[in-house]
Parts: C-alpha cells; sequence; structure tokens
C-alpha cells in the first residue's frame, strides 16, 4: 500500500504550488523533486488562481505570512476545491500570533482541506480556535506520548470529522487520522527538530503524494510521514564524524531521492489504531 | 577563450546586483561567490537604482515575482541601461500565468537585455508572446533535440536578431546565440533538473560573466553556460554512495569554487553554427 | 566566560524573533539551532509585536529590507525595548543606499540596540550618517589592520559610548567594544568572506548568546564572535578534497552544532584593549 503510493508520485511526477514560507522554501523545493513530483512556488494574488490551475495540488503554509500572500491562499485553495485539486494546510506558529492563529481559522473556513498537517501545539490551536505556541515547535506539555496517545487519537478523529479533513500530527509520535482510522507511525529520529523545515518539507511531500493517489488520501498522507520518518532515519545512518545539523537536513533530502517503493515498505514503523 | 572570460570574472570580481526569487536565492549568491563575483541582493524601489548603479551588472529573475517586486525590475533595468550595464532576464515561468508573460514580455520592451536566459518553453513563450508551460520546467513537446536543432536555431537567431539579446537555452543541448552565431553546447547532467535553481544560477552566473567581459558578450555567455554545465559534471564525479539531488546540489557550486579557466577549457564541449 | 555563556545559550533554549533577509534565513535558522537557541521569522507588521513578545531577543537585519518590513522592524524594536528583551542589528549594506543608511539611522534612534554588528564599512556609515560601501563587503580602504586597529578601536568605543550599544566590527580582526572594553579576536578564516551570509549568522547567533546572557551581553557578544569564528576554522579543517564554499557552509554551521564550551574557551583567540 504505502509502496503503491510511493510509486505513483514517482510515476506520475505532480505538478505542486506552494505558497510558503521563505525560510525552508528552498528545501521545499528540492524535497519535492526527490521524492518524484515537481515544484511550483507562486504567491501574488495576480497569478494565483492561475498557477494553481496547472498543477495537480496546493501546499499552504503560513509560515512567514503576510498581508500580500493571504489573499493569494484564499484565492488559490478556492479554485483548487473547485477543481477538485487536493490541498495541504501547514499552519506554522498557529497559536504564536492573533494573525496567524486567525488566518488558520479563517482559510480553514472558506477552504476544504484535504490535509491538515502541523505539530501538536498547532493543531490543538486550531481545534480549540485559541492557544498558545512556544514560537514554531510543539509545546512541551502538550506532547503525544504512549499515556497521552488514545485520548490524542479521540479527539484527532472527532477534529478530521468536523473538517472532513485528514489530520496529520507529527512530533516523537506522528499520528495520520480520518475520522475512523489512525495511523499511528514511529519512524524519524529526535534530531529531525534540529533542522528547521523538516515539517514544511512534510507537508509538500505530503501535498505530492496525496495529488497522486487522490482516491486514497489517508494512506497517501500516511505513505508520506513515513516516508519523510524512514528519510530521517536513513540520514542519520548516513552521518559522517564532524556531520551536524546542516549535514543531516542535506542527507535526509537525499534519502528520499534515493527511496523507493520498497524501501519504504521495508522500514515504515506504524499500526492502525 | 573561453579561459579568458573566466579569468576577468575572477579577476574583475563584478558586483551584480540580483532580483531575483526567493526559492533559490541563496544559491544564487553562493555561485556568485563561487565564480568570483558578489553578489547584491535587493528588491525594493525605493533603492533599486541606486544598487543597480553600484554594480556592474543586473540579473532580473521573475520566478516569484509579486506586486511590489515588478516596479524595481522596471526602474532597476532602465537605469542599467542608462548606465551601460549588462542586463540578464530570467523568465522563469513565462507561459504558466498571463502575470509572468505579460511581466517578461513588458520588461523585454522597456528593457534592453543582453541576455535572456530560460529553457526553451520560456523562450517559445516570448517568441510567441504567448503559450503554456508545465511550471517551470520545459514542455517535453518543445525539447531542442538533435533532429530540431537546426530549426530552433534558426529561430533563436531570428530571435535574437529582433531583441538584440543573445538567447541562451539551456535543456539537454544548450544553445546560445546572437544573430548570426549559436554556439551549441553538451555539457551538463540530466540530474541537474533533479535540483531546483540550477537555471537561476547560472542566469546569475551569466550576469557576471557578461559584466567581466563587456565587449564579447556572447563568448562570455557562452562560457558562463559551459562553466555550469562542466560544474554539472565534476559534481556528479564527486557524488559519493548515499549522495542524491541535495549533496548534488552543493557539489555542482563547489565545482565552480574549484574551477579555472583552464579546467573550463579543457572540459567545455561545444561547436559554433 | 566564554564557556558559561556558551552553556547558557544551550541551557536556556532561548527564542529568538528574526526579522531578516530572505538570502540567507535559512542558514539564520539553522545556526540558531545548532548553538542551541531556536528561531522564529516573521517579518509583517500585523504579528511583529505579538512574536516578538513570546521571544527573549531579536535580530533586525535590513539585508533585503522593503516598504513592508521596515515598519515590522520599527514595531518589533520598540516592543522588545519596552519588555527589556536583546535587539541585534545588522545593518546589512548600510552606505550603499540611501533607503538602507536612512532606514539603519531611523532605527537606531528609534530603538535602543543591545548590540550593532556589521563590517567596518557599515559601521562607519552609521558612524559617519553617510559614506559608501561596495555592496555587502567591507570597502578595502576601510579595513581593520593591525596598523589601524589603535584608532579603529578608540572610535567604536567612541560609538558605544554615544548609542549605548555594544558594538561589533566583524572582518580580519573581530572587535566587540563597549564604551570601555575591546575585545580584539582572532579566530575566523578568510575563506568564510566567499560564503554569504556569514555576517548574518553572527548576528542570529549573539542575539541567541546575549538573550541566554542578560547580565553580561559584552561577554555574550564576545562570544558569539569567537563561536562563529571557530566554527570557521573547525569546518576548514573538515574540509575534503573538492569540498568549496558550499561546502564549507554546511561545516561552519556543523561545527557549531557540535562546539562544547570547553571546545570554545580552548579555542577563542582573543585580547583585551
Amino acid at each position: 500500500m504505502l509502496k503503491e503510493c510511493f510509486d505513483n508520485v514517482r510515476n506520475q511526477v505532480p505538478l505542486v504550488h506552494n505558497i510558503t514560507n521563505y525560510v525552508t522554501v528552498n528545501d521545499v523545493a528540492n524535497v519535492l523533486l526527490a521524492c518524484g513530483g515537481s515544484p511550483i512556488m507562486s504567491d501574488d494574488p495576480g497569478e494565483a488562481e492561475e498557477i494553481t490551475s496547472i498543477c495537480s495540488g496546493l501546499n499552504i503554509n503560513i509560515g512567514t505570512l503576510n498581508q500580500r500572500t493571504i489573499p493569494s491562499m484564499l484565492l488559490a485553495g478556492k479554485k483548487s476545491n473547485e477543481l477538485g485539486h487536493v490541498v495541504v494546510l501547514d499552519p506554522v506558529g498557529a497559536g504564536a500570533s492573533r494573525l496567524r492563529t486567525e488566518t488558520a481559522v479563517k482559510l480553514m473556513k472558506e477552504i476544504h482541506f484535504t490535509v491538515i498537517r502541523g505539530n501538536i501545539s498547532e493543531i490543538k490551536t486550531l481545534m480549540l480556535g485559541s492557544g498558545h505556541t512556544k514560537g514554531v515547535d510543539a509545546d512541551v506539555a502538550d506532547a503525544v506520548t504512549e499515556e497521552t496517545l488514545d485520548s490524542v487519537i479521540a479527539s484527532l478523529k472527532k477534529f478530521a470529522q468536523e473538517t472532513e479533513s485528514i489530520i496529520a500530527v507529527t512530533g516523537a509520535i506522528d499520528l495520520v487520522c480520518d475520522d475512523s482510522i489512525c495511523y499511528v507511525i514511529r519512524n524519524g529520529r529526535p534530531e529531525m527538530g534540529k533542522i528547521t523545515g523538516t515539517g514544511c518539507q512534510l507537508s509538500a511531500v505530503t501535498a505530492a503524494f496525496t495529488a497522486a493517489n487522490q482516491k486514497k488520501p489517508l494512506e497517501a498522507a500516511a505513505a508520506a510521514v513515513c516516508t519523510m520518518g524512514l528519510a530521517g532515519e536513513i540520514g542519520w545512518k548516513n552521518m559522517l564524524p564532524g556531520d551536524g545539523n546542516a549535514s543531516y537536513r542535506t542527507r535526509i533530502i537525499d534519502a528520499i531521492y534515493h527511496m523507493t517503493g520498497d524501501t519504504l515498505e521495508a522500514g515504515a514503523r506504524y499500526e492502525i489504531r
């Protein structure tokens, strides 16, 4: 199943429109190329609808949102909905400012998202319509642990039902839920948190995977999460003496470049709850 | 000849003003440093003319154009023309939206470009004043092949004559033309297409090369294209097990950093038609 | 002393708000993570004050300033002053355009900066309220050499007194001054100048160091400068055949990732004047 989702990306080369932050945008473009997709970045309202129309998926990331790009997000998102394209929301830093929280909430009201992917703090903010975030990292008090797992999954399924979206929460344990099924994924390495943008990269990869697997978005989103986590493990194994977070960043994208459907199938560690 | 063009960049350290996209801007800056130039990025209308005035070349790339930066492109381009500076246009994604096509066309009307560099689809869009592009990659139907080579060259020479610009089309085969001479360049690797921004990098390098070789812009542009392609070959030879597109990105810039005029002269593979 | 400053960053994980240029922003984020801080990037006036309020330090870098981000710099800076947060100014390219010079001067009038860090040409521009800069690199005529050292230090101490800021000038010799004490630091490698953004990275690291050492900002700023310079030396030692400026960029951040307070204490080379 994961293999098929992965191979579809490589075979279909989905073009993904990204309205994303300028911090991690280069990695987002390179990871899309690495996984088999094709990236286009465009954030001006004057072309947002047209650009999204020639793509098969849209990735909206609010990491460095501003007054010019927010209207582009709305225009592109609505057009993508009209055209039946997949749309992913990465609510970076939701909870850290009213602008971020309100923008994320507004986007969710006006656009149907195929997948909403964030850390637990961001997703909680969206669930509660409020909250606070320590920057762009998950609030420790909100961590998903083995102890809190069942209750978190129940909340996420409810949120998935309400939003009719797949909810992907990434952290020490990754959860990918629709209203009834939750993939509990245990790939990845804690050191990935020492690189800026692994979350942004994952959201873009999720857009590519769901675009190439439109009939099974839950499985595709889970496959994307496993791909990123497994790449984190493979990249870590490839670290040489002296390598730090900057080299690790490169090695993770390289690992995705070399990944195959079979590698993914063999390396993915998940259960369904 | 290539050697002389290359050495002039190293000796003169041309300062290049870049109004470019935020996706690949870091690589653009580092590749300019690697080849011997010096980069400055600035895209606000409030300083575009002044910044360009202290430079010896201007590189305009419309990859993430927006309503604020388009006026800066026009201001900087006109000022550069006034001052006799070289100006390069990279019409990223021309054909993918009206905004891109119209902006590129407008820039060409109001600014004289020393070099226009793009993939065949972008250049065709500019030639036809219309067209469609699959994102930022060349439309396969428009590929330059051995079969289509002569007719493409004839068209490009005509376009060069009309625009009084050097036209550089990069892809599997690279073409660098003025109205009468075309360099047909066969350096490079197909894997370069799996890295975001090798085209953006080349445009910036072309600005540096033509700035440092103002009396022979055609040769300088051809030398820039050979440099980038040869760096792609050297970078590829330096790939280690596990390296993917992210490492390749680094190795190409590294290869330019270590390149010499002699290496370039020995490794360039071109004919003149 | 340096060790203690360094360890405080690792232990406190200061969240740093960056209003910075899009050229080097990814490296800025990764170097903050490498040194033990946590980055957040945000440049919209609609959230600048709120974002800065949840941080412990602010880093303002005018490298790609524009009409939308300048008000954000002012809002965030004033709010940080109100809250007693550290604020760092990196006046990239001050002197290269009136917009840059006037913005830097205006920021200095309306905001109290804990540290102002630039190359000697930028700092001279701020001192003189005018001047000219060759792009973003220090004007050679203005270089800090052993011959000019004493007079430069005297000027910087005076400037530190007037601005009540710590002044950090980086180049072949790095100087970190308050009104009475100057750290003369001789770490680093000339090849660091062939990478875009080592200065931007240092400014961000300086914000993290001063945020985590609020009672001794001079020592903290000096420790940040030593850290960056020493990382340049360690990164250089780790270079392999074929590595160029792009690899060096990665190796420097990696070196900071692996640095310890003890390594820093042992490797720092400075005197106090």
